[in-house]
C-alpha cells in the first residue's frame, strides 16, 4: 500500500495523473473500418459482425416482439424503479424558452429544439449495460428527439441481451440494429443501407468505440464527450465509516483493471482502516482479479486541511466524487471540479451508477473540469431568435452601423442602412 | 447566376455541399508549434511573434492602463449599447441549480458550476473583432469564471487594437496575452510561464486557429465548437424586400471568399429581383473583391413549397438564417437545424452580429444539427449531486442490487449490501 501523507501542491499534479490512454495507434485501423462501411455499407458491417462477434446474422436489423423478452420479474421491477427516478430527474433539467425583451421593438429568445436523429451505443460482452440504455434512451426521448437508434452487438446466437431489450422498449426505443464496435460507430456516423446517419452518438465502449467517436466528429456527427476509464474518488473525513469506503472502492476497482480509485483522508488510521476493510472483502469477489489489478494503480493519499484536499480534489477533477462523512453539506461548496457528486455515508456509487435518478454518463480523465455528464441539455440544441420591428431598427441602427463601421465591414452597415433610409 | 428552380429531394445533399474544408494537411505544422512551445514556452511564443506578426516583443504581457484606449466616443457608445444588450440577454439565460426529492430519503440535485479557467482567442488582422470580445467575455464574466485570459497577436507596433481593449475592459478582463494565431491556442492548452493553462478555449480564426483548437483537445483542453467559414441562408417569401435581402446576403459575403450565401426565394422573379439588387449594391463595397469570390459559391433556389422549402433550410442546417417575410412566425415551428434565427424584413444579420443581444459565435458548415451557438451553458458544468439517508437507501437498495446483479457487478451490489448490512 502506497500511502501519500500531506502531499505538496508541488507533487498534485503528479497524484493527478492518469495512465496514458493514447489511441493514435488504433486510429489507422479505424479509419479502415470507416472507409469500408462507407464503400460496402452493411455488406461490410455484417462481415465485422461475423469477424468480431463471431456470428453470421443477415440483416443487422433487429425484429421486436415482446417474446424475446425474458427476464426475472424482479429485474423487471428493478429496472421500472430505475427508469422512473431518472426520467423524474431528467423531466426537471428540461430547458425552457426564454424570451427578453431587450430594447423597445427587439426581442431576443433562445428555443431549445431536440437533436433529431441521435444514435445510442450499448455494448455487448460480459455485462449487458441494460442501464445505460435507460440513462440514454430516457432523456432522449424526454427532449423530443425525432428518432433514437440503438445499435448493440449480437451475442453468438443472432440476440441481444433481453434486459436490453426491456430496458429499449421501456423507453420506447423502436430501432435497433445488430452492430457492434467501431464498426456500429462508422455506421451510425455514416450512414447505411440498413442504419441511417445520426447527428449525434451517445455511449461508452472500448478503446475502439472511443477511437470510433473521435474519427466520427470528422464527418458531422457531434458526440456526448472524450470517454476514458471510470474512476472514483472518496473523499473520507473522520465522520467516515471504513467498510462503506472500501465497498465503494471496490465497485468502481471491479469495473476494468484500468479503472482509476483515490482515497483522500483526513487522518492515517481512517487510510488503513479502509486498506484492512479493502482486504477482506476483495476476497468474495467474482472480478476479483480485475479489482487488485485496478488497485495497483489506486492512490491513498491523507492530507490533514480539507481546503488542501479541495485543491487537490479539483486539480484531479474525478468522474465519480463520494463525501463519506456525516455532514457532507460542509464541502459541498468546495466542490469546483466533478461529474457527479455523492454526499454522506449511505450514499454509494451505484445508487448513481443505476437508479437514484443522475446519469451516469460523466466525464472522465480530467475533462470534468469542463465538460458536464450526459444531462437534458445533451439532446438539443439552443437556437437564438431575434425579431425586430422598423422602430426597433431605428433605435439600434446607429450602433450596429457605428460598430461594423469600426470592425471595416461596410456591408454589414449596408444592411442597416437600407433598411434606415427606406423610402 | 445559377437558379435551381424546385429541386427534388435528391438534388438536397447536392445543395448542402459545402466547399470542402480539409486540415489534415496542416496538422503537422500545428503539431511541430505545440512540441515548440512544450518546450521552449514564451521564448517560442516571442519568436512566433517576430515571424508571424512581423513585431518583436519581449515579453507577452500587457500592462492595461486606460491611456491606451483612444477610440472616439461615438464607437464607445455603440460598445456599450450593444454590451448592455448582451447582457440582458445572457443574464436571462443563466442556468438554475435543479433540485429533485426522486423518492423518500433520496435528494438529486443539478447544481451549474463555472468552468475555472477561460481563454478567448482574438484575431487580428485587418477588422479588429471588439465584437467577438463582447460575445465571449461578457458570459464568461456572467456565468463567474474564476479566470478569462485574453490572447490577440500585437500590431506592428507591438500594441493591440484599442477597440479591443475598451472592449476587454468594459467586461472587466484583466488579463490579457499579446500572442495569436496557432501559437497562441498551444500556449492556452499547454501553458507557459506568462501564460497560465486554461480549461476551455474559445474564440474564432482562420484555419491554423481552427486546427490548432482541434490538437488542443488532445490536451484536455476543450473548445467552443468545431469552426468553419461563416454563411447566411436567407430564405424570402413574397413579402420580402429585394434590396434589405441583397444587403443581407452581400453582408455575409464580405466576410471571406470563402463564405457561404444561399438564397431561398418562393419564385423566381423574387430571386431575380433579388439578384439585380446585389449587383447594383455591390460595386459602392470596399470589399467588393471578397464578396464576389464569395457570391461565386452561392446558390439560389426557388422552392415554392415552404415545407419542402424546410426541409431543404433544415438538411443545409444553416450557421445564420434570415426569415424575409412581413409575417414570419408562420415558419418558426418549421425550423429544425439552425444556429442563430432573424425574423421579419426589418431584421438584419448584423444586428445579431454586433448589439440586438444573441451570441455570434454560432455553429457552421451543418454543425447546427447537432451544436448550440456559444451561450450561457458554455461557460460551465452541471455537475449532480445525490444525497441519499439512510432511510432512502432502504428504499432503493434492492433496486440498485438486483440491478448491478443484472449486469454482473457484484462489488456494485456490495456497496449497497453493506450499508444495509451495518449493525
Amino acid at each position: 500500500m502506497n500511502i501519500i501523507i500531506n502531499p505538496d501542491f508541488s507533487e498534485f499534479e503528479n497524484i493527478c495523473k492518469r495512465p496514458s490512454f493514447d489511441q493514435k495507434h488504433l486510429s489507422s485501423g479505424v479509419q479502415t473500418i470507416f472507409d469500408e462501411i462507407n464503400r460496402r455499407g452493411d455488406q461490410a458491417l455484417i462481415e465485422y459482425t461475423e469477424k468480431y462477434d463471431n456470428v453470421k446474422i443477415k440483416s443487422t436489423v433487429l425484429n421486436l416482439n415482446d417474446e424475446q423478452v425474458e427476464i426475472s420479474s424482479a429485474l423487471k421491477e428493478a429496472i421500472q424503479v430505475a427508469y422512473q427516478n431518472i426520467k423524474t430527474f431528467h423531466e426537471a433539467q428540461k430547458p425552457l424558452e426564454i424570451n427578453v425583451s431587450v430594447m423597445h421593438g427587439i426581442n431576443c429568445s433562445q428555443k431549445p429544439i431536440p437533436i433529431q436523429n441521435v444514435g445510442v451505443y450499448i455494448p455487448g460482452g460480459t455485462a449487458p449495460l441494460f442501464s445505460t440504455v435507460l440513462m440514454l434512451c430516457i432523456p432522449a426521448k424526454l427532449a423530443g428527439c425525432k428518432r433514437i437508434l440503438l445499435c448493440t452487438p449480437p451475442d453468438k446466437s443472432g440476440n441481444i441481451h433481453p434486459a436490453i431489450l426491456y430496458a429499449a422498449q421501456l423507453c420506447g426505443v423502436k430501432e435497433i440494429r445488430l452492430a457492434g464496435g467501431a464498426q456500429a460507430v462508422a455506421a451510425m456516423a455514416l450512414g447505411t443501407a440498413e442504419i441511417q446517419k445520426v447527428d449525434k452518438i451517445f455511449g461508452p465502449g472500448n478503446q475502439y468505440v472511443t477511437a470510433a467517436k473521435q474519427l466520427a466528429q470528422n464527418y458531422g456527427v457531434s458526440i456526448d464527450m472524450p470517454a476514458g476509464p471510470s474512476e472514483l474518488l472518496v473523499y473520507a473525513d473522520s465522520t467516515a465509516i471504513s467498510s462503506f469506503v472500501a465497498a465503494d472502492l471496490l465497485s468502481q476497482a471491479e469495473h476494468g483493471s484500468d479503472s482509476q480509485v483515490v482515497l483522500i483522508a483526513t487522518t492515517e488510521k481512517m487510510v488503513k482502516d479502509i486498506f484492512n476493510e479493502i482486504e477482506s472483502q476483495l476476497e468474495v469477489l467474482p472480478r476479483k482479479n480485475i479489482a487488485k489489478e485496478a488497485l495497483k494503480n489506486s492512490k491513498f493519499v491523507v492530507i490533514t486541511d480539507a481546503s488542501k484536499a479541495f485543491d487537490l480534489i479539483n486539480h484531479y477533477a474525478p468522474e465519480h466524487l463520494i463525501i463519506a462523512s456525516d455532514s457532507p453539506e460542509q464541502y459541498v461548496d468546495l466542490i469546483l471540479n466533478a461529474g457527479s457528486v455523492f454526499l454522506g455515508n449511505y450514499c454509494p456509487e451505484s445508487a448513481g451508477d443505476y437508479a437514484s435518478g443522475t446519469n451516469h454518463t460523466l466525464p472522465t480523465n480530467g475533462w470534468a473540469k469542463n465538460y458536464s455528464g450526459v444531462n437534458m441539455d445533451a439532446f438539443y440544441k439552443k437556437v437564438t431568435f431575434q425579431s425586430i420591428t422598423k422602430q426597433g431598427i431605428e433605435n439600434l441602427g446607429q450602433t450596429i452601423i457605428t460598430m461594423a463601421e469600426g470592425e471595416a465591414l461596410q456591408a454589414h452597415a449596408n444592411a442597416v442602412k437600407v433598411r434606415l433610409n427606406q423610402k
